[in-house]
């Protein structure tokens, strides 16, 4: 018998025929249910995606406010759920805190175990203004402060912030939110996702699925998160030292954050929307620093690696820097627009994943159409055959 | 280009090399770290197979010493998840709430998100005494009743049946509950366990990866859990009526709860155990009844599809029972032993996964020791170059 090929990380394997987003790597190009994003942000609100990814189209006026009520309704949360996260948060935060919340949305839905699909896309309407609820009350609650509930004309952006800060936000800050949750709402079939679908797989529910989804993306080997980009856009402190500090990173062979995807050669299509959104924003306020900064650790990054290109092995491990090439992905300047928008940077995971629950949502609602167990399967490499012995005979 | 294959259940595709479990689906045979799972069975407890699961060996008494003391101490669970679980289980039951207890298990492990291999075995121990505390907990809340806390000298099987109940459980009860748990411990990559390798996957924690697997396991499709089997028993309700009962059923193509398996070809060998186990326990109570109902079933099954097998297709549904043989799996005697140990139905499917999170974190160990993204690819079939137009110009 030949051993078989083992897949660890499953590459190559083609896991899923999707109808929901298209990557393409070579040329930079993200689309969703066939727009391509860069033609949606901007143009629609976070919610009209999240429609679209799970609809397959984008709604009419009559579609949308129906949207609206449904999820501006969802995001008063069941009294019990309430209750357990105000035990929970003074001891949890985070993706962990975020994990608890999740795993509760059970309560309140009387149907959540139905696999019907018109039922499921409504679910997923819910868990959306659910999941930005979760965040902005456990931030609240593990912080001392009252609980703020938003009100109904709000739409998810506007009263995330309006739970999150208990004052109207203004509207400069609700079209950056709006814009990184587009560009963050579903990226095809990531670790996250898939793990919702492998849930789901079994026929087991939504929130189980949502719950998985949270805990995968909360491992920091997940891409698309930007926590550590502030960190260091901060430890460099302004442009002046961004060559000194990239030069330094790449000699040490450290990665630099904020730069580099699996899947693109190019720059990733959704850097170009943030730091459009970016810019928008410092236009507004006439704050240009963390924007200047990005920037300039962008073009130095690039800069410097074509200059290393020659003899590169001479400046930079070999392994992070050989033949590579290397642009910014969506985390870059995900950190700069979170910042401005106002998001405390323990919350930058929180609010990724509100964004992706769209994607996850979607996700879950196309597995369950045509169903089917998600079973790999494994070769056995330990031991046979054994002998027990009692306890003191062990050693 | 060619179109890729597309593996939707991955079926047929290996990916992981283990050392934990062999399934060896044409002999019936299942191995535990090299130990015939009918060999371990009766002669050691659950916390000892756990252990071996974890670490590769069975312990020395120094080591099984440690092991119990950790693990009655855990069994003790943080107020904060007390509280918020007393919130919750009046309005959750089941896998809903199991999972909502699983996602809380971060607090109070202040190293949950170490990698640590060696703390990760310990938090393997605490996460499988938690897990049974909140199954026990969790039940009496919702019913209304007193918790009761587990005397430090419980094992897992007699401490769960004193949180259960609130009184010494028989010694008869905690054998047969141990040997149910012994034979549903570990059985390879299922879905759930997949699961959590997932979540795991990304370096995110175990608490993470293990509520992934209970939210896998809640769906109606993943195989091992009995609920289905007990329904059936009910229905039959005497031996006499087993060859009536089973002929209607093959007749309108329905499936039998408790026979076939995707691995194996032949009877599922955890069948053995738990009716050997089943068999023990009787003898002690001098109950029979449900035993000799579900034997009537396994032989009436059986013959019923011998006699079929030349013209099987004037009775049975094809696609079910055509060139299929079909022999008892886990399930069938998994039903009556929990009945005959008294764990209430409801609480089947959790038992279940108390038993199979040994498994779950023995593999999410397995899985951090060179742990590797699992993430595999997908092929877009939707619709593109869609253009954007205003809400009002949508139909």
């Amino acid at each position: 018998m030949t051993e078989p090929t083992i897949y660890k990380g499953l590459e190559g394997i083609t896991a899923a025929a999707t109808q929901i987003a298209e990557v393409d790597g070579q040329n930079g190009r993200l689309t969703l249910r066939g727009y391509d994003v860069s033609e949606l942000s901007g143009n629609v609100t976070f919610e009209e995606v999240a429609y679209l990814l799970w609809n397959g189209n984008l709604p009419t006026q009559a579609e949308y406010d129906d949207l609206k009520a449904e999820m501006s309704a969802a995001r008063s949360l069941p009294a019990p759920v309430m209750a357990a996260l105000a035990d929970l948060a003074p001891h949890a935060s985070g993706m962990h805190i975020l994990r608890m919340g999740a795993s509760m949305l059970s309560i309140g839905d009387s149907e959540v175990d139905s696999l019907d699909l018109a039922l499921a896309k409504r679910r997923a309407a819910r868990l959306q203004a659910q999941m930005s609820a979760i965040v902005a009350h456990t931030y609240r609650l593990k912080n001392g402060l009252p609980i703020v509930e938003s009100k109904p004309e709000h739409g998810l952006a506007a009263g995330f912030l309006y739970m999150l800060e208990g004052t109207e936000p203004d509207p400069a800050r609700v079209d950056g939110l709006n814009a990184y949750m587009v560009a963050v709402s579903e990226h095809g079939l990531n670790v996250s996702t898939f793990c919702a679908r492998v849930a789901i797989s079994t026929d087991s529910d939504m929130v189980s699925g949502l719950t998985a989804a949270v805990g995968a993306l909360k491992g920091p080997k997940h891409g698309g998160v930007p926590g550590p980009v502030l960190d260091m856009l901060r430890a460099i402190g302004t442009p002046q030292q961004t060559d000194t500090y990239i030069r330094s990173e790449m000699t040490a062979g450290r990665r630099i954050m904020g730069f580099g995807h699996r899947i693109y050669n190019v720059r990733d299509p959704r850097a170009a929307l943030l730091s459009a959104a970016a810019e928008k924003m410092a236009a507004l306020t006439g704050d240009y620093e963390l924007l200047d900064l990005t920037k300039s650790v962008e073009q130095t990054t690039v800069s410097v690696l074509e200059e290393l290109k020659p003899g590169r092995e001479l400046y930079a491990n070999v392994e992070l820097y050989a033949n590579v090439e290397l642009y910014a992905n969506v985390e870059l300047y995900a950190a700069l627009i979170l910042h401005a928008v106002g998001v405390p940077s323990e919350l930058f995971t929180p609010v990724f994943a509100v964004g992706r629950t769209a994607g996850w949502t979607a996700h879950m609602i196309e597995q369950l159409d045509g169903n089917r167990i998600i079973r790999p399967d494994s070769i056995y490499t330990g031991p046979r055959d054994l002998k027990w012995q009692p306890m003191d005979a062990r050693h």
